[in-house]
């Protein structure tokens, strides 16, 4: 299954003083990544963001500065782990395909000039908002990650 | 040399739709924990923040959650590594002591009740925005970040 | 010239702590509207935002609570004032036309249920940023914001 | 009674990528205002905050651009007008006043050179969350808002 690619506008506020979108703003960026993207693995509803989901841990590494733009960036999510009762996601932050964005005829021929912004992992924990702790996956919720589970992320400077 | 702590104050507006300090945020926390606390490391002026740094990479763990008080929390900071073109910076994100936030008679024994609340690890990258490339660490720098540098960040999580 | 219509869309990190669009955030939709919607009335380029102009002044008015959802809401921008170093903008932000968002049939005759949920007015200065001082509205600048020209804000509550 | 001084730290992400402390983040700190203030008015606690109070208008004037500094900003507060269900907040926000902000000796004859950087007023509507509906005033808290009156905001440009 190819990550599933999740199309999240900017804002003109996401600029620092430097010009150039604020490192923290990747991280609001990829929260709408998993707002927008996870419901689609879970069409039939009654999916775990419903009953609750904590983010336990993240790792970032930048690649290059974005701009802002009018038109959305594209995030790649996919699953990179699956555990009894968390889970973690990966991300590549990288430009929208488009016939702006990349060579004349490189769409034709599956090639893409995009940039790649940043790459990175979250580590999602279940929670039980009602008994304020943790709880285990459910078989559902299990398949429904596995069919989104992919390689994993491709970090230069993992420690 | 122990780490330097940097008390850095919420805002109302850090709490999410759940009700507490949203895991985003965090990362602006340690941002303003770097633009106020780098600065005490290089008492001379001329410190590297002039320069140009950027950030290349974040790692962060979630330890509990942190509800809104009007009185700032506290950052250690301290560097974790020191390398020819960049350096790491280790943070833990925890209660500011003060009488409200210790046990009776904890503070007179050194003891502490306080709540760590993450940890994190940024890496750091010199930049030289006159020639918009990387730029090499200067003896003076690397003397003064050596001068705060400390253990590894406790993760507990790392992959 | 009815207002220019500007879909903005909403970020999950747009709720506060009570759950709903927070206030401030209003603003900041606001914000992108005019980043988005400006650059339509100056088609040739060359137009005012790039030679700078700065927010003078904000008045909004809250009619509704605002709830998060995926879909982008809608801003009408248009021009309530014009003068020689400044103009105001009139902006009205509801609800997206759409099949979900109206009754059946009432878009067929002109009728929208959509909700209003803030009513607002920014004036706006043109700002020379290399003489770091006001400047004057050029011929060309005040035709293309003539023709946006519509009714006053319907305030309720102007003091 | 003079305003309420309250003292509002800023941070390096409220530039925008102008450089300066960015329009909309004027609100946030008047939000934060609002939160570090307010309760100073009811010190025996059971203050209308608990009780729920929405923002329902915002009026704000710039008058100078403002710039990142490590100190607090200073937020005068007083209250402007007092209805059935309602009040009104005026706002002068302006540099905190100290040594390094005044000319010398000023300070000893109650002289400052402090600028300031905004005037505004916010409509506060009370609200009964559990009934979803507004609410009127009590005897408690009319009393201790009008204990805070004071004159109407120095708006330049009202409408």
């Amino acid at each position: 299954m190819p990550p599933t690619e999740v199309l999240v506008p900017l804002r003109w506020s996401d600029m620092d003083a430097y010009g150039h979108v604020n490192n923290v703003q990747f991280l609001r960026l990829l929260e709408d990544a998993r707002v927008l993207g996870l419901p689609r693995w879970f069409p039939q509803g009654g999916y775990l963001l419903d009953q609750g989901i904590v983010v336990a841990r993240h790792e970032i590494e930048y690649l290059a500065p974005m701009d802002y733009r009018s038109e959305p960036i594209a995030v790649d999510l996919w699953v990179t782990r699956i555990g009894g009762a968390a889970f973690d996601l990966g991300y590549v932050v990288r430009d929208a395909a488009g016939p702006d964005r990349a060579a004349p005829g490189a769409a034709d021929v599956g090639v893409t000039t995009a940039t790649v912004y940043a790459v990175a992992e979250t580590s999602m924990a279940l929670y039980d908002f009602a008994a304020a702790g943790p709880r285990r996956m459910t078989r559902g919720e299990r398949m429904a990650l596995d069919a989104q589970r992919g390689e994993s992320v491709p970090f230069r400077r993992r420690r």
